[in-house]
């Protein structure tokens, strides 16, 4: 899934996204890098609203997992289960988020436990950026479900 | 600050709640209670999107400190500078967001805080409920400014 692809994906799927005014920098297996504009997304401070940057990093975080996973064909669905943000500096402008997997070998067991159980969890973390510094930090537990795996 | 009059102005200030189509059900000193309908806030699942369940929470517990704080004439800031959030149940229908402080003594040393040093931190929670079912937990971490205090 290329950029354009996830782009229109997320805005047909996710309503949001598009009142954000989301739109996909880049997608490659280390990472998806988002990006948002301030006004769709300010609140009453001028900044950022921090749940405009939360929801930017979920869907981020998601977008990585989905797209890495689609290539294995274990899965039909994903689910987030748990996520922690910490909001550093106030954000100004228009900003990125970029999730990636902290270790090659957690996606490993990962995909490993897919496979063999037909479910498993994974942390993916994302860095907020504004301006050329990092602003918040997003970590997420996710849910892969297999195509046998009965709903949660 | 008046049920009316707090949608009132989180619709004007901060617009991803007008698309969220967030109402405001209740304001009391206990308490604020949120609701959000399912289309705006729907997922590639036909489930709420964990960044609308997220912000909702986030709406909750800033108005619940914002109209708790504003009788105390304390502080001119309010940050949200970090937040957990666990993801329990698919939401397939409309959801409400409850905020509460858990204690009065946090609410207390918090007030006192802030009138000694112009900044003090607080915690507040928030229960997110679809179809009489608790369905998400939220604990968000917020600073406050006094009307003193230097900007962060």
């Amino acid at each position: 899934m290329n950029a354009i692809d996830l782009e229109r994906y997320l805005h047909e799927h996710i309503p949001l996204s598009k009142a954000m005014q989301v739109s996909v920098v880049s997608v490659d297996t280390d990472g998806v890098t988002l990006r948002a504009p301030l006004a769709p997304n300010i609140n009453h401070q001028d900044t950022v609203f921090g749940g405009s940057a939360s929801a930017v990093a979920i869907l981020a975080g998601w977008s990585l997992l989905h797209t890495r996973l689609a290539a294995t064909g274990l899965t039909n669905r994903l689910v987030i289960h748990r996520n922690t943000v910490n909001y550093d500096l106030p954000i100004t402008g228009p900003f990125t988020a970029r999730s990636f997997i902290r270790t090659a070998a957690a996606w490993e067991s990962f995909v490993a436990m897919l496979g063999r159980k037909g479910r498993a969890r994974l942390t993916v973390s994302c860095i907020l950026e504004f301006d050329g510094r990092s602003v918040a930090r997003f970590e997420g537990g996710f849910v892969a479900l297999g195509a046998r795996a009965r709903e949660m």
